[in-house]
Parts: C-alpha cells; sequence; structure tokens
C-alpha cells in the first residue's frame, strides 16, 4: 500500500516535470519528507495524502489505485 | 477527505454487522481508536487505512473514494 503510493506519487509528479522541491513548496513540506514518502519510507497520514494529491491536481484515489482500479 | 473515509468506513462496517469492537479486534487497534476515526477525529495514516480495509474486504481506494469515482 505504501509502496504503491510511493511509485504512484513519483510517477505522477515526474509525468508533471515538478521537482521534490516545487512539490513541498506547493504543499507546504519539507523537499526530505516528500523524498522519504517517495522511497517508501514514511507512514503518511490521510491529511498529508489530500494535501500532495491537491497540489498534482488529483483525488486521493488516484494515487492510492491502481490504474485499473480507478 | 477524512470525512469521507470516516464515513465510508462507518458504512462499510454497519453494512457487514461488524461491531466497533469486533473490528479493532481484527485490526489489533482499540475501539476507541476506531470510534475517533468514524467521528472524523483521527489523521489516520496510510498503514492503519490499509489494515481496516483488508480487514473489511475491501480496497483502501474503496473507503478513500465516492462510489461514483471508483
Amino acid at each position: 500500500m505504501r509502496k504503491l503510493f510511493a511509485d504512484n506519487l513519483r510517477k505522477a509528479r515526474q509525468a508533471r516535470g515538478i521537482s521534490q522541491q516545487r512539490l513541498a513548496e506547493l504543499v507546504g513540506l519539507r523537499r526530505t519528507y516528500i523524498g522519504s514518502v517517495e522511497r517508501d519510507e514514511r507512514n503518511i497520514s490521510i491529511d498529508n495524502i489530500k494535501r500532495i494529491a491537491t497540489a498534482l491536481g488529483l483525488k486521493a484515489v488516484n494515487l492510492l489505485g491502481r490504474d485499473k482500479e480507478c
């Protein structure tokens, strides 16, 4: 679950050409936090999932499911 | 987002006729924790979202989206 979110996040961020630093600024979190989430090291909370998804123009479910599931 | 998860969780739990106490036992969390999540009081983590969804026989996305989204 964490891994799927981490992979989806990295793909969505890179597809938009946004750096970890820029995403961190958009979301109001640290770049190191974004990096650790993308490395599957963080037990991220629902509030931060929502913030990150919104910053990427996505719904949280888009970052939490496989493409075929949504 | 929290509210949507809280509402989906309560509906899914009640639809299965499972008490908060029973769900807590299945998931290895406290009943008071389940109650506070259903009251939208907790910034629940991705690991616990996954645990609860699995205990209810669901995918996490089923608890995080509206029906029309998934």
